[in-house]
């Protein structure tokens, strides 16, 4: 099954060929922008702009005035065109060879009935031709593996090339996700924004994420489903592979108006949908922040076995609002076995408390290997865990965290070290370059509690899988 | 009473002059970071370096080997020692005039009963002397105003001057919300780390700032307070003037743990805080984040006087993010009057709905005046007393959210205009731009839902004052 999920929509990630539908010099029309986005993205395969009206060439790229006239098998057919020229494009191109198509437009199901039976004819020849299309009324795909950029917005390229990948029914909350995804600097591998879901649909795409070997982490933003019972079906075999992270949204009369206006979607009520995503072992967040922490934190590998965390710190106020968001959910903070508060005792300054949290004041700020000797000792513990430090960045101006040693310690003892680095997005930096150095950092208190909450919960689901 | 606050708080925040007791040349030491905070951050009064071991100057300053060697009359004395050697220093400076201070030494009340008896003696030399102490066990005080960074900690002079204000029982924590206000692109004016309280309260600051003709809106992070009714009889004052808004945190057993040894408060039950609280008319938050956003809408002056929303957008999901957000609050979005939907209707794109919520699909990401016509229309509706503009920004390589003439058009109305530009912080400066031109700008759906929630429950409050 394995190969043959990944060869169904191999050219939809990795077409060896793209053509742009209504590609155009004209830079107010969407057509311009999907071009550009395709062009701009280091895509290494063909591209063919076609337009009726195009003279020789669009954007310096030999144009192409109908599909009939382009080479047969053109992989990936990107629809910047208006709803009502879709249908006969997309027959088009299946007599053409094509496999996939993005279609952007919309007015298809969200609009009413007639839309639905123009979408319904829509599948109708995509099906026949076993063309896979995503939408229509979506953003597109973009695989930063195959340097693929199939949507309207060249700023989707910049996103850094990782293992994160997010499926999102609305295009907007896919970019909003990909954005929090970005500033927690960790990168993604494929985004797919799917819209109106003519042929194909979430429980397609978690399959084939689940398969993907350049995925470590699923991230899903649903609106409504049509066919609960596949996607829960696929949604739980994937989340036994890899950790699945949802996302849902439309429950209240004015959102349920906005998402059926959007991708046709009839939003269930939420604790429907609360149970039997877990049930199917997958992990509920509430927003694009929360979702991109975790994903960051599973993508790192930095998943904590059971619920005992060591806090160490130079100021307590963060520890305050860290174990008040985890100890509600369930974590714990041991107390240190006597041996190892008696040898931290040894190090700590006068008044510091050998305990968990252990705050060890401004001494900390400035001798900064206090933490390394702590989280040392703690770890080691058996009912620890992983290790949280919290620090106040002063950038250039102030003591670094030893980010490569803390990180080293932990891999020594295999659990997660984590750094609640107090920093503003001046200083973002300081996050990217304690990644680099291979420890999990977040910029405030909150976030740190809130992904080890999630961690937490992570866990409890595959214990009960 | 005005002046008589303003005044008995004027040395600490206005100093004319600052001693840096315990500054030196070391970098390993806090005295080094001390100094250099003063020095760094603009203030244009005398610095007095202060250290026994001193030679002919310290950084460059004229260095004094004892307080009873300065000029009489210093303003602000910066303790950069530790705790022992605070109480003979203290008294040294109230015999030489000084009129407040700030002390950064753990070692006081939060140790148990000897520091606590310590800390009262150190509070009747200040008392005896008329002299206000912030701290022990703090970051110090920063004014915006007066160029004053009276901490250790270099960089908090880098947060811009704007109308906030800051006081925080927690350096950490206050540091974190400084962050937090910095990333949203407003600027600070007073910030108060006040740790262990020794004679200066969050009453007495709160009374301050009340009258501090610099602070539109008031932040408080609290993790307990010794005198309850005093503080509640002051926020109360305070909150009929500007708003003040509160973050608690210290409510388990793990927390509470971390802030006893912290500065020596014991948290009282969350409920019985949460009632106080609202009886004062104080608003609640439950982050830093949270706090930020409603502060910077306050501080540039969007607050909505009812619960009617329009909202208007180029992508449907986020507003459906939003629409959850809110209305479970109590927000509405009320219908547009037919003859308002006839003239939206008249100029959005075929298959678009002339509602509220207002979904214009991707037409007017390309025709953002779009957006204009909507709000302009929908802003003339009794029941509606804010516009959101949902856009997703795409930096320079893509259309520009028209923020000066949306920004026109919501004061032309005398109502609010939000806009939730879903940036990454790559294009951060999208968000100051549109903030420059006069329109609130948050960078994700769930900050720009989370701040309408805030907002209306500080009407709610001002309603039942």
């Amino acid at each position: 099954m394995s190969s043959e999920v990944l060869q169904r929509f191999h050219p939809l990630f990795y077409p060896r060929s793209v053509a742009v539908v209504g590609a155009t010099d004209n830079p107010f029309k969407l057509g311009f922008h999907a071009l550009s986005a395709v062009t701009s993205s280091g895509f290494e395969g063909e591209v063919y702009p076609v337009n009726p009206g195009a003279g020789e060439s669009i954007q310096g790229l030999r144009a192409y005035r109908s599909i009939s006239d382009l080479p047969r098998g053109v992989d990936l057919f990107v629809y910047a065109i208006p709803a009502r020229q879709v249908i006969p494009s997309v027959r088009e191109a299946v007599e053409m060879g094509g496999n996939a198509g993005v279609i952007f437009a919309g007015g298809f199901r969200e609009t009413g009935t007639e839309g639905g039976l123009l979408q319904e004819e829509l599948i109708g020849i995509a099906n026949a031709g076993g063309m896979k299309l995503i939408g229509p009324n979506c953003i597109g795909v973009v695989n930063k593996q195959a340097r693929l950029n199939a949507t309207f917005a060249s700023p989707l390229a910049w996103f850094p090339q990782g293992n994160v990948s997010v499926v999102s029914q609305s295009g907007g909350m896919g970019n909003s996700i990909l954005n929090e995804i970005m500033d927690e600097q960790v990168g993604i591998s494929k985004f797919v924004s799917i819209g109106n879901r003519a042929n194909v649909e979430f429980a397609d795409m978690v399959e084939y994420l689940a398969e993907d070997p350049d995925t470590a982490v699923i991230c899903l933003f649903i609106e409504g489903l049509d066919d609960g019972a596949a996607f829960l079906e696929k949604a739980r075999l994937a989340s036994r592979r890899k950790p699945v992270i949802v996302y849902t949204r439309g429950y209240t009369e004015s959102s349920s108006r906005a998402a059926l206006s959007h991708t046709g979607s009839v939003a269930s009520s939420e604790s429907v949908y609360r149970g039997a995503f877990r049930q199917a072992g997958l992990l509920q967040v509430s927003s694009s922040s929360e979702m991109a922490c975790v994903a960051k934190a599973v993508a790192m590998g930095a998943v904590p076995e059971g619920p005992g965390v060591f806090i160490s710190t130079h100021s307590a106020g963060p520890v305050v609002a860290i174990c008040d968001i985890c100890e509600r959910a369930g974590l714990r903070f041991p107390p240190l076995q006597p041996h190892i508060a008696e040898a931290i005792a040894g190090f700590i300054p006068e008044h510091a408390v050998a305990a968990n949290p252990l705050d060890m004041f401004a001494f900390a700020w400035t001798d900064t290997s206090l933490y390394l000797k702590a989280a040392d000792l703690a770890l080691a513990q058996d009912d620890i865990h992983c290790a949280v430090s919290v620090f106040v960045t002063g950038g250039g101006a102030g003591p670094v965290f030893p980010a490569r040693e803390y990180a080293e310690i932990g891999r020594k003892h295999g659990k997660p070290a984590f750094i609640c680095l107090v920093t503003p997005w001046a200083l973002a930096s300081d996050i990217a370059d304690a990644q680099q150095q291979g420890a999990v950092a977040f910029s405030s208190p909150e976030k740190m509690g809130s992904v080890l909450v999630n961690l937490h919960h992570l866990s409890g689901l595959r214990d009960e899988a």
